[in-house]
């Protein structure tokens, strides 16, 4: 079968998701003694591609979390530009996420914060001897995350999930982590109630324009659900915050757009509105939502059905889109193994 | 004609540009003054859509000259998801910028943002009575930037060089002002060599997918020129930045692919580096620079020839784009004064 390595290790998430949890929760304890010595002024998460999506959605997490000025930013921006991007003063902490920790751009970014700020650096990765694990003073690495697979899958949910546990331990907040504990099972009734009917949407040729939408902390999952349709089947895809759509972009939307909404808490009722904006248009939706509501304007619907907040159910709403990627991919006729003019690692 | 208003718009912009330099000269006084009485701790530049965009280059020249934190969101952001955006401690200054003064989310983030932290506002915009202009406590206005049309042209250049000027007053660099007093001269120039060979590649059918690309300060402008492209002519495009490109998105490169590429200083040989890398993969390259290097990896060009430094030069770097755009729209017997499914203020 085309793209067997992305089949299995998108197919892996539950056991996967299990050992982030665990080796997270033992990486944040002193973490997050350390992160309350500290008086830091804000929290910059970078990363390259996949992990710039992640790190967006982790800085909306540590700010709301722990009330830190937090921003997500790529990698290549802090070292070409950093004067445009990086604070004058204060202290700031750098959290470098890279699923292989040799990625040249997110590595000449530590270098530079470090010699302007010191050694207040973590990274978050999959492999335990990269330059990147060198580099910073902390890690936390989900070794069970590694991929054969150029597109990221179980790494970026992998790394997304240790990433909400230290932002819950070092907030204290319990409740949050149990929420996070329930992760790994819902993610494995998800791949078993909704992969059919994602293969099957995938395989639909009705849509040749597919638009992520998502606010606050989804927007950057929206982006990774964007980038692997984008890498694994070469379709027009794009991510937009759920509102920007409506100034411009959605000028573009007629009956072959799908657009993939996922549904905030905090935003729910506005999100709603342009969905069904969109869906007189012309497009059709497919709602991504913890509990679907009555009558909402939808054509096609992932349940998720855990009654998690939303600032832990991030990374489930990737999961279907995942899938959606994949079967458009190997529908196309294409190998979601083997993306167009992609390596797995840019090294400069 | 098809397009008439937007045409005029586009190439009124000397005039419009030489307003929005005096208007803004004007205002600044006082508001550098009052910049430097106050120890704002960062500036947060809201806006939607286009004015998002802007708001994202704002930003970075805040950044840069002022070395005062800055960020650029969108509007919708603030108000929905305050806690993910919003800093809790020390006193912003927030600037709003929008065409009308008059969008919804940009009025309901400024009353957000005033219950939370003072009136320490600044909106700036086309028109002198609108609602944005009484909720703010200062104001830098450019009628002469109104536009009949939906797709922002002329009105996004003018509240573009108008920030410029107020950065450089709150900044006391006399040379940047002196090099922005020279833009309208300049933008007059450009349109003049560069309007027919922009004409001739937007009507050229060999492309049908635009991918804007900039760095640092450009991205915003970058990401406006995507809009433009995508609100007149419904073609699928766009915005990266430059190193982002490269992991993940440049797998939908071939050669129906018309890369346009905004070169900085700061980043010049990188992003030489990733046009040539496209270049490679089939894809066709548009370069837009102060001044075009010899054996430059580009299939077209438009050289600026200012001299001037690339916090001056942002704004011209899109008016080719505008052309670009317009003709793309033309070509495909679109009308760019009526964009399919856009109102020019969206009101909730």
């Amino acid at each position: 079968m085309n793209g067997e390595h992305t089949w299995s290790e998108i197919q892996s998430q539950g056991h996967v998701w299990q050992a982030a949890v665990s080796r997270a929760s033992e990486a944040s304890g002193p973490l997050a003694e350390h992160y309350r010595s500290k008086q830091y002024t804000e929290a910059l998460f970078i990363g390259c591609g996949s992990t710039h999506y992640l790190s967006l959605s982790a800085a909306a997490l540590a700010s709301e979390m722990l009330g830190l000025r937090a921003r997500g930013l790529p990698s290549s921006e802090v070292f070409l530009f950093p004067k445009a991007v990086l604070p004058r003063s204060g202290q700031p902490v750098l959290v470098a996420v890279s699923r292989s920790g040799e990625t040249s751009e997110t590595i000449m970014a530590v270098d530079l914060f470090k010699s302007s700020y010191g050694n207040e650096t973590l990274t978050v990765g999959n492999y335990p001897d990269a330059r990147l694990v060198k580099a910073c003073a902390a890690s936390i690495i989900i070794p069970e995350g590694q991929e054969i697979s150029v597109a990221q899958t179980r790494s970026f949910a992998s790394m997304l999930v240790a990433i909400q546990v230290l932002v819950g331990t070092c907030a204290g907040d319990r409740a949050y982590l149990e929420a996070l504990s329930a992760l790994p099972a819902a993610v494995a009734r998800l791949l078993r109630d909704y992969t059919e009917p994602m293969r099957k949407l995938g395989a639909d040729d009705a849509y040749d324009k597919y638009i992520f939408l998502g606010s606050g902390p989804f927007f950057g999952v929206a982006s990774e659900g964007m980038l692997k349709m984008k890498e694994m089947s070469l379709s027009h895809s794009e991510a937009f915050h759920y509102m920007e759509f409506r100034h411009g972009p959605k000028s573009i939307v007629d009956k072959r757009t799908l657009i993939l909404g996922l549904l905030s808490d905090s935003a729910r009722d506005q999100e709603l509105k342009v969905l069904s904006e969109m869906r007189g248009l012309g497009a059709s939706v497919l709602l991504i939502a913890d509990r679907v509501p009555a009558g909402a304007p939808a054509d096609y619907t992932v349940e998720l059905g855990t009654g998690l907040p939303e600032l832990a159910r991030l990374p489930l709403c990737l999961t279907p889109l995942q899938v959606l990627a994949f079967s458009r991919s190997v529908s196309k006729g294409l190998d979601p193994d083997n993306p167009t003019n992609l390596t797995q690692v840019v090294v400069l």
